[in-house]
C-alpha cells in the first residue's frame, strides 16, 4: 500500500452476492422464505447493491429456481439496487417480471467455459445479448454485464487480454453501463489484476467497473487490493465467504464480504456498512447452511473485540 | 500492485515455520520420528530457512518438548539455516547443545501479552537477552529477535509504533542482526504494514528483516503484498497454513507457505522453492495431524492444473 499517512481513501462499493453467486452451488435446499429474510437482513446494513438471484434454469442451478418469489418477497428499500444474474433473453423477461431492478447478463471469455455453462459459444452469447439490451433498454432497468473467467479459465488456463477487452468493448458499444471483470476459479494474481483494471479504466469510469473474485486460492483480498490502487472502486463479496468452485472442492469460495469490509475500515476505506451488524448476520449462516463457513472475520472478531487477560497475569 | 509490466522483481525468502509456529498449537502429539521427516522433506523443496523448533518451558508449549531429538535428528543440508526459537537463556543453551544455527529470541511489544506468555514484563525481557547475546557471540550461532504483537494485542489492541521501534533499536544496540516483527494474532492490515516496513527499513537492511503474518483475519497475502511493495524480502508462512491463535479457535494460522509460494510464482517474484513439491508435502498433512489445514493451493491446485472439459461439452 503506497499511500501515505493521511490519505483520504476514496469508498469501496460492495455489492454483496451470497443470495446469488453464495447459494447457488449450495447441496441444502435454503427455504425461500429464508432466502428473503436472508435478504431483506443485508438491505439493512449499508450495502446499495445485493444480487439477489438469477433467472437461469431451474435443471442448470436448482438452489435459486425460486428466483420470482424471492425477487417478488423482499422488502425494497431506498438506495439498495437489486441485481438479477440473467444468461438469456427468457431469464431476462423473467427479471423484469419480478421487479429486478438491474440485469446481469454473463458470458465466459473462454469459450470452453462458454460452452460448458451456457451451452453455447462466445459469439452466440453475445449476438443473443442483443435482444436482452433491447428488452432492457424499453423497460428501463439498469445494465451490467459480466465477463466470467476474465483471469483465466479452469479448462483452457490463461486467457488472451485482448479477448476480454474485446469482450469489454462489446458490452460497451451494446450500451451496457456496468462491466464485470470476473475471476470464475480463483486464478487472479494482484499483477494481472493490476494491469487488467488499468487497461479497463482506459475504457470505462470506476463507477462502471465491478471486479468479481473468488478466495479459490487465498488470493481473494490481495486481489482486491491491487484493483483498488489501480483504481477499482467496486467489488463483489459474499457474506461468509459463501460459493465455490465445482473443480476445487473444499476451497474457499467468494471473497468474504464481512473479512473486505474488516480490511477496507482498518486502513481507513469508507464502505458504509456496519461491520458488527455484518458479522453478527455472518454468523447465522452455518445453522442456515448446515456447514461451516470460510470467512475469518466472523471466526476471530474484529481487532477491537480484546479477550480477557488470562487469570495467572491479571493476578500478578 | 504498482509494478509495470517488465519489472524484475526481486527475490522473496520465505522462511517455512510449521515445524515451529505450526506444531506448537496441535492439540495431538506429533511423534519426533514424524517431526524429522517433515523437516527433513521441507529441507529438500527450496527453503534457505526453516524454524524447526523451539526451546520453551515442556509444560508452557508440550507439543515441542522434543526440540533437542528433533534437532539432533535432522539431516543438515549445505545452504538450509535451522533455526530455533528461544524464550529465555536456559533455552538458548538447550538449543546451542542441540546444534541450531541461529536462535530466534521473542519478546511482545505489549506488556499484557508478554506477561501472559514470558510470564515478566518487557524490560526484564529484553535485559535478560543481554545474556543470551553474549553466549551466542561466542558461539558464532546466528540472532534473530522477535517482536510478537508488533501490529496489535488481543489483550490491549493497538500498540504504540514508537514502542515497536524502541524494542527493535534494543535489538540492534545488542548487536542482534536479523528482526522479526509479528503479526502475532492477525490484527495487521495493508496501510499499517507499509508504514511499518518502511519505518523499520530506516533501521536495518531489507535481508536482516522478517515480516510474520497470521492470516486470522484473511489479510495475510495483502499484508505479504503491501510489505513486499514498502520493500520487505523476507517473510516466515507454515506450510498447509497451520497453526493459530488460542483466542481465535477455527480461524486460520500463520500464512500458507505453499498458497504464498504460488503467489510469487504467478506474480513472477522468485522464491527458489518447488511449489508442486510442496503442494505435495501439504497434501501429508491431514493425514499426520488429523484433520483439515487451512491453505487453498492444496486443495485447489495450480492454476495450471487443468481440468477435464464435462462430457457434453468435449462431445459437442
Amino acid at each position: 500500500m503506497n499511500a501515505r499517512e493521511g490519505t483520504q481513501y476514496d469508498a469501496l462499493i460492495v455489492q454483496e452476492v451470497a443470495p446469488r453467486d453464495g447459494l447457488q452451488i449450495e447441496p441444502t435446499w435454503v427455504d425461500t422464505v429464508d432466502k428473503i429474510a436472508l435478504i431483506d437482513a443485508l438491505s439493512t446494513v449499508g450495502f446499495t447493491r445485493i444480487e439477489a438471484g438469477s433467472f437461469v434454469s431451474p435443471k442448470a442451478v436448482p438452489a435459486l429456481r425460486d428466483g420470482e418469489a424471492v425477487f417478488q418477497g423482499i422488502r425494497r428499500h431506498d438506495g439498495v439496487i437489486f441485481v438479477a444474474l440473467v444468461p438469456n433473453l427468457k431469464g431476462a423477461e423473467r427479471a423484469l417480471a419480478s421487479g429486478a431492478d438491474e440485469l446481469n447478463l454473463v458470458m465466459s471469455a473462454s469459450q470452453t467455459h462458454n460452452r460448458a455453462n451456457m451451452r453455447m459459444s462466445c459469439e452466440a452469447s453475445l449476438a443473443a445479448f442483443g435482444s436482452i439490451v433491447a428488452l432492457a433498454k424499453r423497460s428501463g432497468v439498469r445494465l451490467n454485464a459480466t465477463v466470467a473467467t476474465a483471469f483465466g479459465c479452469p479448462f483452457e488456463g490463461a486467457i488472451d487480454e485482448a479477448r476480454v477487452f474485446a469482450i469489454v468493448d462489446a458490452y460497451r458499444e451494446m450500451g451496457i453501463e456496468g462491466v464485470t471483470l470476473a475471476d470464475t476459479t480463483g486464478m487472479a494474481n494482484p499483477r494481472q489484476v493490476a494491469r487488467m483494471v488499468r487497461r479497463a479504466l482506459e475504457r470505462l469510469p470506476a463507477h462502471a467497473l465491478t471486479l468479481h473474485f473468488h478466495n479459490t486460492r487465498g488470493l481473494g483480498l490481495a486481489n482486491v487490493l491491487a484493483a483498488y490502487e489501480a483504481g477499482a472502486r467496486r467489488f463483489d463479496a459474499a457474506l461468509g465467504g459463501l460459493g465455490g468452485c465445482p473443480f476445487a472442492p473444499g476451497a474457499s469460495g467468494n471473497i468474504c464480504t464481512e473479512d473486505l469490509v474488516n480490511m477496507c475500515e482498518q486502513m481507513g476505506i469508507p464502505t458504509g456498512i456496519d461491520l458488527p451488524k455484518l458479522i453478527a448476520l455472518s454468523r447465522t449462516l452455518p445453522a442456515l447452511l448446515g456447514h461451516d463457513v470460510p470467512g475469518q472475520v466472523a471466526k476471530a472478531g474484529r481487532n477491537c473485540d480484546l479477550h480477557p487477560v488470562p487469570q495467572a497475569v491479571s493476578a500478578s
